[in-house]
């Protein structure tokens, strides 16, 4: 989009930040700035943040967690209830539960959903992990913790069919009105789901 | 704002990241897991294009613009006008004007603009350096290409001050409409300054 500015190494930054997600070339640049303007508060100790990202940050072969240990400190944890394992799409989905602080178990990050367009088939998912986890014996109920989305759903009913034989309990998130939400604000079909679940007070 | 998430390590850089302009926290822990997510083609060589910028990139001695060579290479370049001193509040200002590809003469970076309530009088500022390059004697012209806000034109006056007893010609970038800007659309500021500039045709 614009003629090169200042070096070559310049430009690769700011076309390495622009690729990052809430940046583009615009605010990549004024980002490059504000690190070069303050190289030693940010710029330095940020370089070396991402070099030891790149060194000690692995995912968990057991979970699919992104930890500096393997298995990862929340699989390690022998406080953590073994007998329930909570199914995400991503990491980030453990930091939100994590954050919540409600949930003492097992995670199981598949990678994603299911999305055909994409070529995003169950052999894309980290299925195949969690059926073997279940088969271990420890586990007595698997809950699918996946977004409530369309994708996220179907990704839940076919993960559910898969595990039917192995006799778990598996459970979902409940589905109704969030907290501090404002019924004329919210969606008919967040409305029709918090109808059908209504409950007898 | 959030409890620990999975490690000193990805804290770190979350926390570092939200620093950046146009992040915040929400938005760095999104930027991380992209980041850990695509480990090859985004973490590996962004960590490397940081380390190259910390050893490689500074400030140049001559005009503060930023590059891997000192002086930098639009001070080295002698194509150009070396009797204009272009002078800008920042090096993304350099950036801009140089994409625009209007100027062919060397910049003077003064490090921002005055203002006395974030205590930043003349001394914070780089006039010093301005004064003894126009004290040189090659330079016939200085443009004060500040920006259009009030702290932009009193750092304007105050430097066109101090260069009067050089006999140095002083300019300002014109003000008026914006190309393709529609005069609905325009505040009233820039409508009195485009009718006080007005041209014969």
């Amino acid at each position: 989009m614009s003629k090169k500015i200042a070096g070559p190494e310049i430009e690769r930054l700011v076309q390495l930040l622009a690729r990052m997600p809430g940046l583009g070339p615009r605010s990549a640049r004024k980002a490059v700035l504000a690190l070069l303007k303050r190289r030693n508060e940010l710029l330095v100790p940020l370089a070396d943040a991402m070099q030891q990202a790149v060194d000690k940050i692995a995912e968990c072969p057991q979970c699919g967690n992104l930890d500096t240990v393997a298995p990862c400190s929340i699989c390690q944890d022998t406080r953590r209830d073994s007998s329930m394992i909570v199914v995400v799409e991503e990491v980030g989905d453990i930091w939100a539960l994590e954050r919540a602080n409600i949930i003492s178990a097992r995670y199981h990050v598949l990678g994603g959903h299911l999305s055909p367009l994409d070529g995003i088939g169950p052999d894309q998912l980290n299925i195949a992990g969690l059926l073997s986890r279940v088969a271990e014996g420890d586990v007595k109920e698997v809950l699918l913790a996946l977004n409530a989305t369309v994708e996220g759903q179907s990704t839940a009913h076919y993960v559910s069919d898969q595990l039917s034989a192995s006799g778990v309990a598996v459970s979902k998130l409940a589905q109704g009105v969030p907290i501090g939400g404002e019924l004329d604000y919210l969606d008919e079909g967040t409305l029709a789901a918090a109808f059908k679940a209504r409950r007898k007070l």
